[in-house]
């Protein structure tokens, strides 16, 4: 097991990576509770369930699960889940625990957030990407209009991850997961960076997964310590994000993985870096190994006009100006704002190399 | 004009209380804004926000009016109201301007703490009651299962008190508001309890009320600071609310003032601590308060067990008991524990002596 302290600006909390941890939820518990609410989706629920449940010992512990999928992410299911939470007793020094992927990290941490006006959670991540969601404390649900517009800032008080749970995800996950990787790397950490792009996704054992989700986790947490609330480079971490999302959106949340269409956002992010500092990255290299591990990369279906005004509306715009993050070499980003015009020009040319 | 500055975890902020503030918001403001969104309810933007808005020099400037009442605390306005921000096109950078009494400073507070995981507010109280919610960040919106169960601890960046708002109030909801004045008197200050149970509020000039919504401020303000999110002593200013909060739920949210409701609570309070702790309080004076200033105090209606089970579902309550917030002298709050049989009694008896 590897284990990592978070400073968060109100407590510092454990993460922990390692094997058959979701037997160990009740040990590794720093604090008595008097009742602990387990939220997980169908599908997670169906496999790990009564895993965490045979090794927490407490007399008033329950589950509620949600249906899997993005979908769930939504302002009726934070009122359902409140509604079960009341409904068992749930009081200010009770524990809910996020059992699933980052849909239920968003979803249950939010819940967690605003429950009397917050009680204690801990996120047992089960996918590779909610590596990125289960630590740093962003929590939300989405709006019809746009995702994850309604939410909080606040840091659970730990991070289990058992690298096992990862065992049953299928292929569309582990690369959605390895996007937000490579997204780290890119922004912290060129070792790591050329590690990641010379393996094979299919071929990755334990020993592995815990080291790459254990650097994955030591990026983002010091990005995060270092600007919690996002006034400054914890931007950086929606590397890939200002397209990703856009195309998320313009598929239809679900369609397409977050972390697929985060790494057509990368991508992009490099190709557009590339033009407007004239310098050279790493771009050949990623696309060869999108296109070795089957990521889906044909976007020919959006329109530049429909993905742009997508764009224009994301959180950490200013105003309706669209704001990129670029990189000026590996682990040296920045943001820059790009007109709308130029920026349809280079999303044309993009979209069309892809086909 | 009287001010005075409130030190939350987060940050301070300046609370001003006198006369012609709501033409001088514009002024009062100390950072610049991208977009400003007020949101109100359809009674006081009919009577206030021209008046505000004559005050504030912005290109971006927009309202959203909610319909009047309690019944607007609820998760389907505050997704409402998130969708008029969104449509706005608020950003991070945006200022969100709560104009109304409790349900406008609770509802709108909420949204600005959850809008893109949180912008700016400001509070611009209308109720006397609203003295007491807009300091202090408690924000909220109510569960058809229970009162302000989903909600935050967020505080405002600036509360700005015109009293001559004040002015359009019915009675009804000068005693709603007076009540917590009284709480906060008890509490924390003898002298000023003693002035509050010697006027007729159909006789206070704007010179006392500027000067009574000043010192309740003070009190609220200096719990606050020491216990923002309620581990400790802020639970005291919960006094008279246990009761009260289950009488509102009883006759139907909106039926009677919050305040109202409190003021029983109060002196329920006294009541139970007079026999807990065999000590004399101004029981009686109260009483004669609260009669002579037209408090509805007719509460045969309430079943007392119907009133004990919503006692129980009490937020500050831990596992099922109940926690009374007690008085050992004015000025000297404690709380206890109270076994349900031995409180019915006391609920059954006092209820007699209210007839
Ligand atoms: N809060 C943050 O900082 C942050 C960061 C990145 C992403 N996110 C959010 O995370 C969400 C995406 O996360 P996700 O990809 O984990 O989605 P998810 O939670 O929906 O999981 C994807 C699918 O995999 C299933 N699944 C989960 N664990 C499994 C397992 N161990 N075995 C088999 N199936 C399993 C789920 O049931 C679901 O159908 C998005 O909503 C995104 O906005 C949040
Ligand atoms: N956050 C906190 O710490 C806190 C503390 C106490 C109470 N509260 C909440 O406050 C709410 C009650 O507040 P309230 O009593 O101000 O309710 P309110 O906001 O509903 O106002 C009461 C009524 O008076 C009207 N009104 C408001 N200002 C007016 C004016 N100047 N002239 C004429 N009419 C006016 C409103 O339209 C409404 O109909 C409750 O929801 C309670 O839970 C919160
Ligand atoms: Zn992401
Ligand atoms: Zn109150």
């Amino acid at each position: 097991m590897r284990e990592m302290k978070v400073n968060a600006d109100s407590h510092a909390y454990p993460v922990y990576v390692g094997e058959n941890l979701r037997f160990q939820v009740g040990r590794l518990l720093k604090e008595d509770y008097s009742s602990i609410l387990i939220i997980s989706d169908t599908t997670v629920g169906e496999l790990y369930l009564e895993d965490i449940m045979s090794g927490i010992n407490h007399p008033h512990i329950f589950h509620t699960l949600v249906p899997a999928g993005e979908a769930s992410k939504n302002i009726e299911q934070f009122y359902e889940v409140h509604t079960k939470a009341i409904e068992y007793g749930l009081d200010r020094h009770s524990l809910i625990i996020a059992l699933g992927g980052g849909v239920i990290g968003d979803l249950a941490g939010f819940v967690a957030a605003t429950y009397m006006r917050g009680v204690d959670y801990v996120q047992i991540p089960t996918t590779i990407l909610a590596h990125d969601s289960s630590v740093g404390g962003k929590v939300a649900v989405n709006h019809h209009l746009g995702k994850n517009l309604i939410g909080n800032f606040y840091p659970p008080k730990a991070v289990i991850y058992d690298v096992q749970t990862l065992e049953s995800l299928d292929a569309k996950q582990v690369r959605s997961g390895y996007a937000e990787l490579v997204k780290e790397a890119f922004i912290g950490d060129d070792q790591f960076l050329q590690q990641l792009l010379d393996i094979q996704l299919n071929d990755i054992n334990s020993s592995q997964l815990i080291e790459h989700l254990y650097n994955g986790i030591h990026i983002k947490a010091s990005i995060v310590e270092q600007d919690e609330k996002e006034a400054g480079i914890r931007k950086y971490l929606n590397l890939g994000h200002t397209l990703g999302h856009a195309l998320e959106a313009e598929a239809g949340y679900g369609r397409i993985a977050h972390g697929e269409a985060v790494a057509i956002g990368i991508l992009f992010a490099l190709y557009v870096s590339e033009k407007e500092y004239g310098i050279n990255l790493p771009y050949q290299q990623l696309l060869g190994w999108l296109h070795l591990n089957g990521y889906p990369l044909n976007i020919s279906g959006a329109a530049p006009e429909a993905l742009i005004r997508r764009m224009k509306s994301d959180k950490k715009n200013i105003g309706s100006r669209i704001q990129m993050i670029l990189l000026q070499s590996p682990g040296n980003v920045t943001t820059k704002e790009i007109n709308e015009e130029l920026l349809t020009d280079y999303l044309t040319t993009f979209k069309r190399k892809l086909v």
